[in-house]
């Protein structure tokens, strides 16, 4: 028999969705001792029919409106966070209060001083928690987390990663509103540094280790955007673009860069790693897909004979792949909705006694840090070293 | 308030998860009038743990071990088969007798005179029916039939097929039993020609219209294997491997071809079309990616500017894109499983007044037609014309 | 000191100037004892301007309009034959009765009996012969004919060609001339069977050994083109497209096709094995790589570790890959010229005790006989033998 | 009649044999009054063997072991300098003394105070000169030039550009001598800064216009490899890798890497270019490729249909692209070396009345502003804004 996990999602939009399916497909794929069930999806009280709408789509027991009665309701487990960045701050503090999990979507905070506190918060209270920084479950990224481990990059020389997107250079495109927050940076806390690029950092200290130093330029392209709220045209306070190069602990050397002005890319994640044993390559757009240069085996230090060199795109489909024995067979991909559904697997297995969770928000923390660092750098021309 | 449409599910296999997955997720991801439910789930009853282990994964009300049984059953309104090719046709003739809608698994029958039987069941009951060629419905695919339909292929010279696999080149991969009854002709019908080119005929006839002549060779490199029921070293006879030329009413001519024997080779099922004013190749282990080579306009007869032709490769994740704006969003691609699902929205949507679902049984007719006259072709050593 | 080797070019057209800037750059690249010098060209004497052109743009001694005076001059020792099809016969009997060096380009004759005549000629005389199948000199072609030699590919399975153009696809485009005879069956015997499949034929044989059996189909598709000759519109008699099905005598099967309708495919040459231990895909259009999918050692038998498998990209410019310790540094491409440098190259080798020459006018003849099949199978309707 | 133009190339390692190439081949790909004849190849006295091979290879009517004797001579009119770094300064100002045009390898001198003396040398003696920026003359770099005047591109939001080389990651490479003195900064002038990210910038500044203001690391991974000349271990004082952010004057922003140490890359020089109607991006490990995604157009304003976006991959061969009417026919790739033909080409059509030649000493001076502020901006760690 199972254990029932009530779930309370907390906010509608996008990421409400890919929560919702995820905690729903998670029993189907896995098999865990928690059944995650939808007790509660809480949303604008503005927009009735709206809030209806997802519930009856996603088969919530019930709705709530106001976040602070769904904290304090007995039979809910889990404070999911999918509302804009500058509320999590005190909603986890309150979800810690209460007792409840917490996961939380990224960026975690507006700062690091509210990172802490949160942080402080889950700890104090003891709960589990995670950040969703899903991209660490795409299979083709935690394989290449697998490949390290195996010592098949070795020694890292080099860490590059892009994160860059197109929809907002036209100047029509509004800022702020349910659907444009992200261009707000009272809302946000950031542009592209918090939303993408915070990903980008979290995967790079995963793989590859603690970011030392950086040096950022960021950019406006656009200066004034209509603001849905006011209906004005009001100045862009966000990074539009941020470009920065870092030095990590281990010795090696990254370049970053996100925007959302490079056109024809729409979801381009992209990491790449050299080391002395080998390199890989990853782009979020085609997901299943890595590209692996082997160039030495790390345990008999044997090269791979010189006419036989070559990036190999590894089709990460295969049972032997992370994940994937769960899903289907060799050649049949999954998608990206799957990469909440793997986290929220790996999150219930650590409640089972499996590997403990990562990234909770102490990681998240680290994060915080490096985004924070490089907004300070591009503010003030300078490096800037990670504190912490 | 929706309208509950119960399913019942024959067969605990790959397709039965699947195609229970799908009847789930349809109601999430597509604003449709009918509300699946697993009903029942039916399976064999020598395993009764797994087929309850089934039950519970997917949520199914109860089980039955006795596909007769599911039928009579007065609560269940689609029988949805998913059990061996060999019982395909007893199954539809009395789910069609009893009135309910069938959803049948691909090839639809043994050979065309058993597949004949079955239209005439269907049609005479006047039931909605369907034949789960999944993969018109991958978004890349289905935008191939838009492309042409706007005339942007134009007059089509050629069309390639390859449906190429590499899972049975050991000769100790055994055949028979639940896992490998496609490698046995009695369970089978046929090998790669009814698994894995009956896809590739589908798509072809509903791309560029039908097959008029086919000439074709099969081989089974591997002649005996160990059977999983027997127990014993039996021959092996299905075609391992399976090549045919065609010619189509539409003047153009056609090459085709699936083994079990590629290596490196996963799913690769591949398809290019070339036209008089463009071309295509899709290839479904990158299924999200449409490669198209854009010459004239269909319209204004304006050709590309000669320095700026070239194949250009769709990342078919655009919310202009089929299916895709009930998914996510740009650059974000959806998993295999979809194209299930997007095959259910389109058949409930059938239901509801949209358009005509395709492709029914007496559609997968044709192609059973086509199977049959290349097998036939093979033996004969000779082209053989498509009848019907 | 060199040895001076003194060339007559037959033909100032494309083929012509690809020859001669070899035999020019041959000396350049590689250590040879022979050094080719440009003695005479052979044009038409209708145009003499553009003969006199040709002569000073490749440097050439001197120039002549009748082929059968540059046969008698004493001065000459190879006669490299860069004119259209159906004057190979006459040219190489007269050269191989007058002791000189053949050099040919493909295919060999307009059918079996005259390329028989041209074998018994030239092995009669004991001269020196080639034919220049170019294309087994790309380095990425060199490259699969090794890892085949080296076991990499194991049993094979599968074999598939295709060389697909779309340089005929407009009915403006007129037949005959100097440009384009290929489209005159008189003049170029057959279409793309003999101008393109000869080139894939000659590969598939090399590597992967004699075809025994073919099936094929032919078309043309403009049935009538304004003939440059006659000024009137005459029927077309050439094949636009072909396309076979073959069986190896090592027991794989292939498949092959030719056109020049493929809208977007201008040097499509490709090929694809499948075996045991590996498979190749090679494309022409993409010339310095190859595809490689590497499974099991041949030697140890041991596999790849599942989780490492994939195609890999291999960029053939290595010093260890075939012909590039020659040329440049690694990342550096060379031209498509140079398949014609590198088969001199070896021509001259073999003068001075290198490996023998292959393919020669014998080897040619093969082909031919495979080429005359094919047209035979599809006149008929029915596979054809492979006689010789 | 054409006109004798006498070169004397002064180095006979890898670039004087790409340049005595391309001085031969000019002449037959091109209609060009000028007919560059190889009067003298000047190489070092110590090996004579190996410069009279050179000499005999190339077919120079002379040989020379002091470059000063060369500038001597009456019979030359090209200086084309393709010796170490540390000796370009010298040789220009010389070579323009004695009145002879001057072609000089890159990067043009150790520092911008060496290269202003250069330019002016150059400029008061008013001798046609050029600076071999070869990359500018692949024939996919330049139709990206094409595409940019066109208004394809648009706006520019974002360059990126990398240089990676894999060839020095062992420590047992040594330092120093004929083959490594790139390793040697007395020699070299800086490591991969002026080698391999001099042409990066070349190209940026070409396509984008000038950089303002830089912040560069830079990165020696191996501290310490044998010198070739002493014998001795000695410190590496040249940069293995080095990163760093830009801003262009025309408001874009660019990052730039370039190192030996990225395992699997050989000649990776890839440039991306983001603007409001388009993007491009290029890789010269794959030189005839062209990755355009075309947005709108530059006259009408019209999108492309949005179903119809994707990057696509032009096959830089076609008649209509620059350079290629020259070479073969569309789908036949030109080598490495005709970078430096074409560039040829260019420089003898300005001396014949064409289009002005670029780039000269005077660009590259630009080039080696930016360099210089790179490797002062690692330095101290700060931006640097460009002079000149």
């Amino acid at each position: 028999m199972s254990t029932p996990l009530n779930i309370a999602v907390l906010g509608c939009g996008f990421m409400g969705r890919a929560h919702s399916n995820a905690w729903l497909q998670v029993s189907h794929f896995f098999t865990l001792q928690h059944k995650p069930v939808l007790k509660v999806c809480c949303g604008s009280s503005n927009d009735p029919a709206k809030l209806n709408k997802f519930r009856e789509a996603w088969g919530y027991d019930s709705v709530e409106s106001d976040w602070k009665k769904v904290i304090d309701r007995k039979d809910v487990d889990v404070i999911d966070i999918c509302v804009p960045n500058h509320l999590h701050h005190e909603i986890v503090l309150a979800a810690a209060k209460a007792g409840k999990m917490v996961v939380c979507e990224k960026p975690l905070a507006m700062n690091v001083a509210e990172a802490e506190e949160m942080v402080a918060a889950v700890e104090k209270a003891g709960v589990a928690n995670m950040v969703t920084f899903n991209y660490r479950r795409v299979p083709a990224i935690a394989l290449i987390k697998q490949l390290i481990d195996e010592g098949r990059i070795g020694r890292p020389y080099h860490y590059r990663a892009t994160y860059n997107q197109d929809y907002t250079i036209s100047p029509e495109v509004p800022q702020g509103g349910r659907a444009l927050w992200r261009l707000d940076a009272k809302v946000a806390g950031s542009g592209v540094t918090g939303d993408l690029l915070a990903h980008s950092i979290d995967t790079a200290q995963w793989l590859n280790g603690p970011i030392r130093r950086v040096v950022a330029h960021t950019e406006t392209f656009v200066k004034e955007r209509k603001h849905v709220d006011s209906g004005k045209v009001e100045p862009v306070t966000i990074d539009d673009a941020c470009m920065f190069l870092a030095t990590f602990a281990n010795g090696s050397m990254g370049t970053f860069e996100s925007t959302r002005y490079a056109r024809g890319r729409k979801n381009y994640n992209t990491l790449e790693m050299n080391g002395e044993n080998g390199s890989v390559f990853f782009n979020l757009e085609d997901p299943h897909l890595l590209d692996f240069f082997r160039y030495a085996d790390p345990i008999s230090g044997k090269k791979v004979e010189d006419h036989l060199t070559g990036w190999q795109e590894i089709n990460v489909t295969n049972f032997e792949h992370p994940y994937m024995k769960n899903w289907w067979v060799p050649g049949c991909t999954i998608g990206y909705e799957h990469t909440f559904t793997n986290s929220f697997a790996d999150f219930l297995s650590s409640l089972e006694g499996g590997p403990k969770f990562e990234p909770t928000l102490r990681t998240a923390l680290s994060t915080q840090r490096v985004c924070d660092a490089v907004l300070e750098s591009a503010k003030k021309g300078s490096w800037v070293e990670i504190g912490g």
